[in-house]
């Protein structure tokens, strides 16, 4: 019975940290478009992994049950990688509370019922994540354990309190941390591990566009004054992904990483307060 | 001009990150008392590594200050291991206070004026830190930001405020998170990089005592109701400390790493929940 | 001034290497063809690196000397990644020689004059070299030591000695292996290291072709009589080159690691005897 | 059912890859005697792992075996470390192949009955097999899979070939990277993989003894003459024993790693040639 590596979403920080703890391994790579998902197959069988594909939508239970039986018909599902969302610039702030917070809820739910003994999940949120003020002790339990079907029906997402796209993606990256720390404690039972990476600017394929577009200067002068003074790589979100995933984390569980080369730290305290 | 490790606290954490990242490196083991300094040194050595030893008060500005004239005289100061500090069964809330709080803002201050180009180093705070509720945003800065020779004489700080030891403890160490990310700021300007690791129930050596102690019967259920069901070692925060100061973790400066086998997430979403 | 990773021939192992070693520095990509250094560096810079290119023949002395000069011109040099090579079904046993073995000496020398300190630098080679029988002292020696240009004109080495081109490949590596025996003391004056990964059949896209062609059944014969039973991935070469060039390989220098899944052993000791 | 790491020496060494390798594991710590199984246990013990001792004489095949037996009373064998031995200043020729040469072939053909799928075994080998010259490829096959109990009477290692300690060390130290190749063959059909580290001068406590002691001037000087210039550590040895025997070293097996600062270059190639 081969092991199962799942990666949802088909971008540069789920291949990067696939690529780094899938040796050996059955990689199950899903995706909400087959030609993404086919695209990724062929980078990772290309770097020489063992790839099947398969078309999620995360914000579908059904679809993410349907994933779960597709992983467990190829074998142990050891670890799961999930890297899908909407960014703020892609959609409605109710497209992006469905799937990253209400998708990650999903995710986390149905895989946290077929993960291994020893297995291990890494969920990608984002610095924006951190970049939201503390919120109630209350609506941070709200967030982190309500039953994911009545997720978004909590008085703190409806329209009236999220309205703009990058508020409803920094709940939901608040949110994707604070529900790994409960899924952790049922992860724990049995015998996995789940963990948040936050990554700041990542330079993948999408982002350099970014760099170069209509919001381009914005993202630059945060590269610049910040205590990095540059983007990261996937390939380094990769390390500390199979950090996470590997042996050297067996003592890591409901945490999550920040990886922002100090953009947040600026945001709070540096040249990249708001004004 | 060889280069400098400083660690500060003769603790097995401490040690553990410096077994790690000082290889061909001097280390300067500072603490309190000379004869703790002298019995880590004669493991450090024992080990490979080339250490001398120092004295520090950490809650005095002239003693730190020392102990980097101390340090750059033997060399490039390019890695600062922080592991001092008192725990909240040792003391009281303004002892806990003045060495855990501002004997850390002053450590960060006084080596940060000379961490070298592409230097790191490493606050060990604690998960107690994760474990108080969210402070105010103004709270928050204050803690970050406060000139640290002010630090002491904040509000929230003040006896009245700050009643029990446990309370002196977690906020020392939430406050030892803000201050690592405002001084990353302050770090990036000399191209070097600052994170904090908030370790849980690790078993050195002190930590074992606890176990068997009056309070032992606590400490065990803590880890039984885990989501990871064991402590951690001390190398297993060498692992991150070291990813944190080197090459790895180039893109990662003033975050906090929480490792803790998922205690944290059990006190907030688990069966650690306090009654 | 910024730090170049240099790396040359633009296949997966050696990018797997540059991925994990080149955040925040500069990659200098050089291929014998301009357009398969474009295609790696489409692959690099979409993984978030800042590559430039370069054409480079490693068999002329004036073309390594060029791609020094152009990389000392991006800044300074502080790796060398060393994976181009013609394979065994590819070329002439003399063709072989001159790229494979002479080439690298050239690398090895003209690079080893302005590599920095602290720097370092890997050569891929091949499990191939392992299979080859023990040579002589002198005939060890002269492979480590011969000045470059006179190597191609050793007896061992003329056309009546070397006869095909398995055999050609198997002394080059051999030799690669020694030649940067004989560096890694010339490097170590600058204090710099270099080393050796004899890599076994390892999941490139070439591999790949190779497993489905004529000489296929004798590749995947060679995989399922491995003790490790599978090929190994570019990203598991990616990890020992990222130790062996980074802080937790500064004791390894001159060293050859070899990382086959068990082919050379069981090729001398097992089920791959040859009959 | 715990899984068991069995470390067969109780010097530093083995214990600084035990301390990377064994968090959340049972360490069974044999040693020759029991007071120095017994320090090394309390150290370890002190570092937060759960340990407990054995005696074992290795150079006896009903005490290896007794061995085996305690450790699968434990729990499941996932890693063997392999560092016991005596030294060429410490014994006879013919002690030093009883134990360093025999006692080797016995520990992997025993625990190599037992080592769990996915399991993973790493033997302290030595420079020392690097610089004997090459034996033929006859002695290599007999060295590597000649019966175990038959191994002493080999007509190379008898008293007339080999008449001095150090000769006697070399032989065995090559024997043990022969032997682990072929015990790679056997290993590898249980899923399990097993490798040699080579290790140069490393500062253990015994060394750092012999550097003030009476060779201690051709110590000092085989560091100065080094390319590395210094001589290891137990944990930079440890780092690369956990990469071996952890998931990143999968597709390694059979090899042995040589880090040793470049000594065996030097002796080779460089200013420590013989004269």
């Amino acid at each position: 019975m081969p092991n199962v590596i799942v990666v949802i979403g088909a971008g540069s920080i789920g291949q990067a940290i696939a690529r780094r703890v899938s040796a050996g391994r059955q990689v199950l790579l899903a995706d909400l478009r087959q030609e993404n998902a086919d695209a990724a197959a062929k980078v990772l069988s290309d770097a020489g992994f063992e790839v099947s594909t398969a078309i999620v939508d995360v914000a579908s239970r059904a679809s993410v049950h349907a994933l779960v039986e597709t992983a467990t018909k190829i074998g142990t599902v050891t670890g799961v990688i999930h890297a899908a969302g909407l960014s703020p610039s892609q959609a409605s702030p109710a497209a992006i509370l469905k799937v990253d917070l209400y998708g990650t809820a999903l995710v986390l739910e149905e895989f946290g019922n077929v993960i291994a003994p020893g297995g291990s999940g890494v969920v990608i949120a984002s610095q924006s994540g951190h970049r939201l003020p503390a919120l109630t002790p209350e609506q941070d339990k709200a967030l982190a354990t309500t039953p994911a079907d009545e997720l978004l029906g909590l008085p703190m997402l409806q329209p009236d309190q999220v309205t703009d796209p990058l508020h409803a993606y920094q709940v939901s990256k608040r949110g994707n941390s604070l529900r790994v720390m409960a899924e952790a404690v049922r992860w724990g039972k049995r015998g996995a591990r789940v963990n948040t990476i936050s990554p700041g600017i990542i330079f993948t394929p999408l982002a350099k566009d970014e760099l170069t577009g209509p919001r381009g200067a914005g993202y630059r002068r945060m590269i610049e004054l910040s205590p990095a003074g540059r983007g990261g790589t996937p390939d380094e979100v990769g390390v500390v992904g199979a950090l996470l995933m590997g042996p050297d984390g067996g003592f890591i569980t409901g945490s999550d990483f920040l990886m922002d080369g100090g953009v947040t730290a600026a945001y709070w305290y540096g040249e990249l307060a708001p004004q």
